[in-house]
């Protein structure tokens, strides 16, 4: 079977295997406290141009989610996200387990603007009995989207500054940033992403790493006393300079955006190809998650050869399913799938 | 100002005073574990017709739902209510706070329904990933609803069985089932609550007592070690006995019904009028509790004599309020606001 | 049964039926934003000496306790006390339960000094893994303690000064504050406690009201949005108003100090009683609340008229009970026990 | 600079590197679903001999603890501790985060007895108001403990005999299991284990993994919904087979019990060392960790070249510190330093 079901079905790039072998009679500090790490939290600073930011490393993504958010919230406060947020619909209420309510509003292709935070602020105050009613403080969302969307340059910039207007602060999810950022359509930049948002991570263990996510704070307000988020919430790798050597060896030359490169260029192929045949998306992105409406009959004998992950019934006979490219997929495989999208009869 | 805007704007029934006077040089045992609270506790099994039935006292509503909750829940389940329900958008996240998602469906008239639970669980385990998502594991519904609606029978009935089926629990809340019970328009009666729930309560705080809820337990997988849940969530009362008084008061002679049939033949009242000056409601119930949409100008007028409570916009020139009727409402103020509503210009 | 087993087996002092009875046909505006509520909190204000403070209204301890600690604290903080504090034995893990621990030391006549927190800080940050340990933010004391002692000036002031130092919080329980303050070894007073903690409260509950303690925050760092925290852990009062009504009675003329010092007065006969008929104190407190060390047979004896809280056993033949007078007891049930105490052979 | 400081210094033992490799360029299925983890389950549940044992693969220590006493307990309950327990002491307040309570009590040599246990269970019951304090229902223990020592057969017999009588769970805290099992002194097998616990776990992180503890759960209610568990707790690995090979690398030919016993032979020429030189001993155990009291001193002079662990000070002039050896220490480094212990002057 051919895995398009997601993008962490492989192990790693083979770069990074390499340097664990390199390095693998070597004593090192604990918990990140070693040079690896301290390398790559510069290596990022570089690269995001922000020699004041603090730089975490973990290892999955909602044990990220609900460390930055319940580090940053007072009790009392939500975090506010559309409604396909992964921290409101896949992460089994990790968010509302460390006490927080997440508040989800209607999206619009995965995402939510700059006036959706205006107008949940608005409302939230004008109501006289606001101390009812869970105050929102944190704007969650991620980029690339749960729908394979990403945010535009302006879009982000007015999101940001609709959270500073409104006294809230502002997480992007970059489990899949690389694909996002990587992507053709894209206009934001890394820079431009550590400048309007309080706290981002890089994504690793869909892009390229065997696992890890570079945590980014750039606002002073979160910084403090971070580790013990990250121990207290189960967080803390023992051997944290594995995180370390994985983030330097993905970003010191670019390997991280070319393999992200890779897969979307591959997932834009499907794209046009679903098209051509004549199928429908579910979601319309650029980058390596692609929804697709499929009648069930080609879902089942694609599926004989192909996994996919199912979404959602459209009606009697489609169905939606999501293919996926990672950093891993060969094209030869995208290939074949191409031309079995063509030929098979639904 | 004559107030409208709630039902908890007086202390108490006299009755209840008179009690407190009675009693008051007495030394009583604390915590609940009095004469008076066995006395009320019996006088509520014997009203339900369940000897089976555990009863305990608490002070509040919030304080009550997320006992009620988080004591019936493991850490990954959740709740599932109408999105109007008092728990997703009234109690500041206080379920949240114990851990537990609360899933907020969409409502019909304030409701939720058999099929809805049906489908919710269907969904969640028809999901391949169904342990990434919350576990939908108890129900909450009120009655009367926060729109002032009332479940019929047939309705509850089903919605319990519908539990069952799912393996769910049903949790009515009762903050306002006087004013249910007491409705022209109901058909359900309270023993048919208590073997069609697994808990629910019965509200005093709104319907004649100073404070209070009765909390029954009818599920014997939800009695287990209650007392402990009443005491960590911060809801035992150390003069415990003031909640056995109140209730045993309201219950023993039908004082309690008596009182929510006095408010909800007002709040007809007052919605006969509403409709007979040609305005509109925004939500068509039958109890104490009357959504209706004024333009703004007329609701500015009413406010120099009367409070509401503000509920939400509707278009550029109109408003919808609630207009609550109490236990102690005096006919005179609804006959003059029913005249200002019929001969004020808007 | 004559009850000494606390100080909270009767209703409330009668001035306070009173003027619920005056106020019973009154509307009021609920959620403690009544001018009952407003007027208390000035009458607090003027009697700490800080027109700076924020006054809120809760029900209880346990409620109060969680409330002020939770809204204190991030996530990896915890709460130091001594390991008799009534957050680490009597609460249910209420303090845990919203996800901090409490860290308990031994305590000196229920008490912990300003050199506790100096070590208790020192060691947490010499910990060159400190982050792995939960950080000591706030300092939880009571006065008078479960022991029934009370903190002398100096004593108090030296604990803040070590949280100032320590960048702690000094949080002060004053469940039974009013016991403290009247006692004739007592020589604090109010505007003291206020000028040296950063929040704490003023009990009702035990000390001449239906039920109520009133918080105090001075710290400006704890007043922000504290009325929602209260709302989220299940304490807002829908009829707040009787809150205030009850605390302006109480200090309004002094009425609060006076029962308190009756209560003390008799506590110290018994006290002296029972040290002249040849027993030992299990504590040795100024204060309403007495333990003493009986014989298992007077124990018996004394049971057939008198409740005690049994404390725990101190050898084969001997256990510790306390005895506690209130604002209620009555002189001659006082002399009846102590008479009893002197005649009947152990 | 030498590393004796702790045992997760290096990152794995070269067979699991390997193995990594062999199977890069495959496809698995994610979150431990794959045919790895089911073959390392079966061969751990072969070790264990028991067939109907759940068993589940985590990332490290902290998660692995909060995640299963908080899948145990309802919200009222407690975990129950040696006061050296790691939950108790090194986990920022992890299993507090959840919600509950950790009850230290006083170890001896690190451990606690059945009799504990049984002493503790009474006092809970004994006490009238029981629901005012945390209910101890779960008791947590490691082997090797904090402090380096193990528990005996008998001893683990009469504790899981005590955990039954009193009507409570029997966790144990692996970690270090390997160097307790390999110890010369040791006379528990893995299965014994298995029958006299409800829980417990084989530590991979300190005992040859990259990573990864392997959650063993025996009673069976304790297994329902796990996963939901480890998914909300953010535990579940997106790569989930790579746990399952490791498990199944160092378990199928007895790798795992080799590397510790290996620790445990050079940790006990150290001790021997120690104890020849003239110097005591802070803990006396058999297995890999020893803690021993040395002037400051010869710390200072050792400090130039090794690596230890500070654990506390003893005197003036003497500290404890901690000696870890590990799968991976080499026996000239060990030689090295018995020979400076013996002839560097303090």
């Amino acid at each position: 079977m051919i895995r398009f079901n997601n993008d962490y079905s492989e192990i790693c790039h083979e770069r990074i295997l390499k340097r664990f072998a390199e390095i693998s009679d070597m004593q090192v500090c604990g918990y990140s406290e070693d040079e690896y790490c301290k390398k790559a939290a510069d290596t990022i600073r570089k690269l995001i141009g922000r020699e004041d930011a603090a730089v975490h490393f973990l290892v999955g993504g909602t044990q990220t989610n609900m460390t930055v958010i319940s580090a940053a919230l007072r009790p009392h406060q939500c975090a506010l996200c559309a409604d396909t947020g992964h921290i409101n619909v896949h992460e089994t209420g990790a968010v509302e387990m460390t006490g927080h309510k997440v508040m989800g509003i209607p999206h619009k292709n995965g995402k939510i603007s700059g006036d959706d935070v205006r107008r949940v602020h608005a409302e939230h105050w004008a109501d006289g009995s606001h101390e009812h009613i869970a105050q929102p403080k944190l704007v969650y969302i991620s980029d690339s989207t749960e729908l394979g969307t990403i945010y535009k340059r302006d879009e982000l910039i007015d999101l940001y500054k609709a959270c500073k207007e409104c006294g809230m602060y502002l997480f992007l999810d970059g489990a899949r940033l690389g694909y996002a950022l990587a992507s053709a359509e894209n206009d934001l930049d890394i820079k431009t992403i550590a400048e309007n948002t309080d706290v981002f991570y890089i994504g690793g263990t869909k892009c390229g790493a065997m696992f890890g996510e570079a945590v980014v704070i750039l606002n002073d307000a979160l910084k403090e006393d971070f580790r013990y988020m990250i121990k207290q919430k189960g967080g803390m790798l023992a051997k944290g300079w594995l995180l370390g050597v994985q983030f330097e060896e993905l970003l010191k030359d670019g390997l991280y955006f070319r393999l992200a490169e890779h897969a979307d260029r591959l997932a834009l192929k499907i794209q046009k190809a679903v098209l051509e045949a004549g199928y429908e998306l579910y979601a319309e992105g650029p980058t390596n998650q692609q929804f697709v409406i499929f009648p069930d009959s080609l879902i089942a004998k694609l599926s004989e050869k192909y996994v996919f992950e199912y979404q959602k019934r459209i009606d009697d006979s489609h169905s939606a399913v999501r293919i996926c490219t990672s950093w891993a997929t060969k094209e030869e495989n995208v290939d074949m799938l191409i031309n079995d999208i063509k030929n098979l009869k639904a």
